[in-house]
């Protein structure tokens, strides 16, 4: 198995970008990242999107993009696993370039979501769920995410408070992101007095709906370090998928995400590092609930710990293990094909140097987490600079 | 580089399946290939559906589908390029197991095509072309198709009677296949006569809307041997895939399928297989015009040869190469996820001597050809007995 290592980036600013259609949106990202690079072809393209069907009534994105970047011929692929379909995206071009099928590969996501009215885009997000036995009752996924916050306040104690300083935490980040959505300084008092939209998860507790995509080149870290010159060459040490019950009704502990601890146990064996090794983390905070629970789930914190690891500021910018630098989902803005895509963007910024404001002093080993649905499944990439 | 065997094959009997959700279709093949192949757990579930969020309002089948099989916590992927979503779900999992990532492999399609009415259809499946330069103006599949065939006829001198004797044949090899959806002899009059659809293509030019699954379990070659005893093993020898542009106005050549050409010599050039080589061939005959340009984009006959090597008899199941043994998608069924799938069900049924009654003799190399929309997308395998 070869070595791949991510030689580009490049993501749109994300938000309600009602001009730009999809197609364009996603060149947009596509060839920022190729521009980073510095090539202009590729052996393949992947493509992380949730429902382009149902938010833009387009499938087929795998001709269609690669179409628009005038690069119609080659190999390209659309994957889905909902709200980790960027983290999907980002796996099948590591197995494409470390089987040697391919050399270089662009990594890619994008969902186009405001092109559809609130209750279209609840309705396609609820897609995400088990149709037959949680959409047909009305569940949406504010509903699924304020009964895990429910049972992890029971289990664990864990308070309002805490909720909310996850989404001051990511506010706070994202000022300093300028590809945000929201640039937007919230206080605990904005979040517990914001507009309650599943008891206890207000408005501020949840991350929005959001038009965006992301890029990235990979290739073999042979070539990368060839091409690198002094540059810090970042190379995938480590890449974890998992599934759950997609109900939670079928789920043994519901104050634990077990997919998210299984990918993330094997981005871990892969990588042969530890939770104490990662200077830096994106993880999927769809709600401000699941930053909590991703963060005990991949072994930062025990679990039933995670809320007042927020509250003493040891997942801030400064703390022990900063959690969302890029402001997460909550703040940068939640395009669910993209996401998982985007949260490398953040990483590779991070271990390169280049995070600016918000830079990481000393990051050198960097994980993005990326989920799907209430936690039915997710994918887990560790980055390192080699 | 590891060599990929396919070590166990299943599939549900195509049709208009309405009793029987996509869950429990797809669990029906998926467990049938795994019984096939002698075991009971794998590394990873690939899946390939063109639109379960359109046809039947679920996405995140990754989730969804590994809980259906017991197997919640298993990596899953789902994959998508419209009707050649199957054969990339093959690639993706070929990649995995390539590549070391992963040892063994479910490859799985799907598709519940019934649950919506003809016109819900019908905009399901034209979200495979470009929405907004085609879809726009009223343009489906079968229209695209017909100017495709058109072009043909007036470039080539291809006959309204050829393309109806692609029917006849696929409807003669499906009905010695139990699985196909039609077991139904029809006749070149029977064709010609039938609804117009779109000039020059009559309804049995076309092939239906489906519901179906099928499934595939991959290894390494090496351990495939090691379990196959005196059985042959079926080995992946060549994996090529491509992209063309998505609309038909944009192509320099409406008589030439350019994706499913560069496929194909991507194909052939990883197995080092020339035309002549292969025994056999499953092609993506969504319409009669379809299998006869992708026989001449693989190169089994030259340009504007395709028509009459049909009329030859060329392409029959004692024919110089056999094409579309199992019925195609004409006779068998086009549930548009799996039929990519399903096609390498057929050659492995094949290279195994255990095709029954449609079994061509000495039959060791076989290819799949997927296509996706009208040609925007490819994907070809070869599969040999080593």
């Amino acid at each position: 198995m070869r070595d791949v290592a991510v030689i580009g980036i490049g993501m749109t600013s994300f938000g309600e970008l009602w001009e730009t259609p999809l197609r364009s949106l996603w060149a947009e990202a596509a060839l920022a990242a190729l521009d980073n690079a510095g090539i202009d072809s590729v052996d393949l393209v992947t493509i992380g999107c949730m429902s382009s069907g149902l938010f833009t009534g387009q499938e087929h994105l795998a001709s269609l993009l690669a179409d628009e970047l005038g690069m119609a011929g080659v190999p390209a692929t659309r994957v889905e696993s909902a709200c980790a379909s960027g983290g999907l995206a980002v796996r099948a071009g590591f197995a494409e370039v470390a089987s040697g099928l391919c050399d270089t590969v662009l990594v890619t996501g994008v969902e186009k979501m405001t092109d559809v009215d609130g209750a279209d885009a609840t309705y396609a997000l609820g897609t995400a769920a088990d149709a037959e036995w949680e959409g047909f009752h009305g569940v949406t996924f504010p509903g699924l995410y304020a009964m895990l916050a429910r049972i992890h306040m029971q289990k664990y104690g864990t308070t309002r408070e805490q909720l909310a300083r996850v989404a001051v935490k990511n506010h706070a980040n994202g000022l300093l992101n300028p590809h945000a959505q929201y640039h937007l300084k919230v206080t605990v008092q904005d979040v517990v007095n914001s507009t309650l939209v599943a008891d206890p998860l207000c408005l501020l507790d949840c991350s929005p709906v959001t038009d965006g995509a992301a890029a990235l080149v990979l290739t073999t870290a042979e070539r990368a370090r060839e091409i690198a010159g002094d540059k810090p060459v970042v190379v995938i040490t480590g890449s974890g998928m998992a599934t759950d019950t997609v109900t939670l009704a079928n789920r043994a502990d519901l104050a634990e995400l077990g997919a998210v601890k299984l990918a993330g146990e094997r981005a871990y064996a892969m990588a042969r590092r530890k939770p104490e090794d990662i200077h830096l983390v994106e993880v999927h905070d769809c709600f401000t609930i699941a930053e909590i629970m991703a963060t005990e789930a991949l072994g930062f914190f025990n679990p039933g710990f995670g809320g007042s690891a927020v509250e003493k500021g040891l997942t801030s910018l400064q703390g022990k293990i900063p959690v969302n630098t890029s402001g997460g989902l909550k703040s940068k803005g939640h395009p669910v094909g993209a996401t998982g895509v985007a949260q490398v963007v953040e990483i590779v910024s991070q271990l390169r140097g280049e995070a600016g404001q918000r830079q990481v002093q000393g990051a050198k080993i960097g994980m993005a987490q990326n989920m799907g649905g209430s936690g039915g499944s997710s994918v887990v990439h560790i980055l390192e600079v080699v």
